[in-house]
């Protein structure tokens, strides 16, 4: 078990991840498209975390976290706020130990979001929406409770978790010698550029973001966190700032952060459902909008994007609103 | 390879048809769903061939049925009448061997599948959309190009492709107990009972017909071919008639046809794009409607499901009209 003093995620501690959440995970598929690979002249291996528990890589990070802890602080459950998909990994993941699972959602959540974080059985308090309000709220369920925080990406046992999407993929696809995720609070990034770094130092982790909630990519250029502030982009993953965990690590193994414009998350996300059948969110589609605009040298290289989710309104796709 | 007069594809035909098409079409994953067992009591394995080349199943017995001719005959191209994923799928398995394909399309056929014919390098004649100007219209094609003409389902080389699904399903999947397809013209029924009653006769071949469009059903029953007549479902890859080759096989080797409401396929293809994020064509969810409308006794089986295809006007999704 990883404990607090013990900053980032080491090896073992990815291993130790995978050995534990490996029975309740799926291990996703690795998709490939020629006529992607003959449009951007490279070959591109695609990870479909939409087809993970729940929906999204989330998943993995939620269940490392609920089972590393031990039995008596399992009995007061676990806690968070969230309107997305961490909401609903951390609900999953605690009914996988039988414990509780306290969340916090701003009053404004969708429907959708609030019945699959009830049916996963977590138990809702909802706040206003703002961030105030949601850290407040959620300090009183944990004192009312006992519960543990599991904060969606600024903990080391979820940043375990969420690398070891990568430690698949290397096994799965061949010498890749980009990887890339989107970035949003960093777990995903952070977790995949520790496992390059431990096991496959010469994959270069690139990450995709917003141009419209680029402050990843200000943080990454200026090497100072820069909060995110007035977010407004499609990609709803994606308008969270990075932590004081994720960032460091961002900072010191991640190779390059490039942004894409929201006409391109929206090409890039319509391409993927229309010519690979592959159904993800927004902020699943930034990598290969990248991709997509020119944004990096990939002439003849193996490429790798981990699809991070697929959990959409299906009743209000991006593109009903742009023709 | 197999001759005209040889008309039931063997064992070694269709293990001769995996190996020929092989290098060239993709290893589908299967993908399972905790939620859509628990809702349906039963373990339920879904083979997508939404992921396979061209969008469809339909890629594996074009390539078989392209590449099983010889260069001689190759050199004059082959050639059908199609509207949907065949057309696409010998375009596609013709360009491979570097052959010509000449399709003939009704002049009403979505814009969307001619650019996609055309995308791959069909030649493309357009017609009346009636079946006698489709038939008249290829005939005078192959008259002129000497083209061998490549039907999309009766013919024997095409199911032994079409065969090669389950083969990998049952590979992949532990002991299925029932396996589901879609039957609209009978190549992928017929390839399916053919490759269980072969490869593993302990499963039951059960097909998914929409009850608008029951004539494969009729035929089961009444134990002879009756056309279809005004079809009138969604499911627009199952308005065809069985064929001559494929009846006969049907008849002696698939257990059941259930068939099933245009409302459940809808329900059915919007459950497998919400919940499991497999984009679908209406088609595809035929077989997953007929279990959600309960017309199986399943608790507690193995059951698996070809996910046929995924080809869908992103523009135009049924649910859009249903509100």
């Amino acid at each position: 078990m990883i404990t607090e003093s013990f900053v980032i995620p080491d090896a073992a501690n990815i291993l130790q991840a995978a050995a534990r959440i490996n029975p309740f995970v799926n291990r996703t598929p690795v998709l490939t498209c020629h006529a992607v690979d003959r449009m951007l002249g490279a070959r591109v291996f695609m990870k479909c975390e939409n087809f993970q528990k729940v929906g999204a890589f989330k998943a993995r990070g939620a269940t490392n976290a609920v089972l590393s802890l031990d039995q008596q602080l399992l009995r007061n459950g676990v806690a968070t706020h969230s309107s997305g998909n961490h909401a609903q990994a951390l609900a999953w993941a605690a009914s996988l130990a039988g414990a509780k699972a306290h969340i916090v959602m701003p009053s404004d959540s969708s429907k959708v979001k609030v019945a699959a974080v009830k049916d996963y059985g977590g138990i809702i308090t909802f706040c206003e929406p703002n961030l105030d309000s949601r850290e407040s709220t959620l300090e009183r369920v944990i004192g009312e409770t006992g519960a543990t925080e599991i904060h969606p990406y600024n903990n080391v046992n979820i940043i375990a978790g969420q690398a070891t999407a990568a430690l698949e993929f290397f096994e799965d696809a061949p010498g890749l010698d980009i990887l890339m995720t989107p970035v949003g609070g960093g777990g995903l990034l952070s977790g995949t550029c520790l496992s390059a770094h431990y096991f496959h130092p010469s994959t270069k982790v690139v990450a995709g973001e917003p141009e419209q909630a680029n402050d990843a990519w200000q943080s990454f250029t200026q090497k100072h966190l820069i909060p995110s502030v007035s977010p407004d982009t499609i990609a709803d993953g994606l308008r969270t700032s990075l932590g004081s965990i994720t960032f460091p690590i961002i900072l010191q193994h991640v190779h390059a952060i490039v942004t894409v414009r929201e006409e391109s998350i929206i090409k890039a996300m319509r391409f993927l459902w229309e010519r690979m059948k592959i159904l993800v969110e927004p902020s699943s589609a930034v990598p290969f909008a990248a991709l997509m605009e020119g944004k990096l040298d990939i002439a003849g290289k193996n490429i790798g994007i981990i699809l991070s989710g697929g959990n959409v309104d299906l009743d209000n796709l991006p593109w009903s609103h742009h023709e």
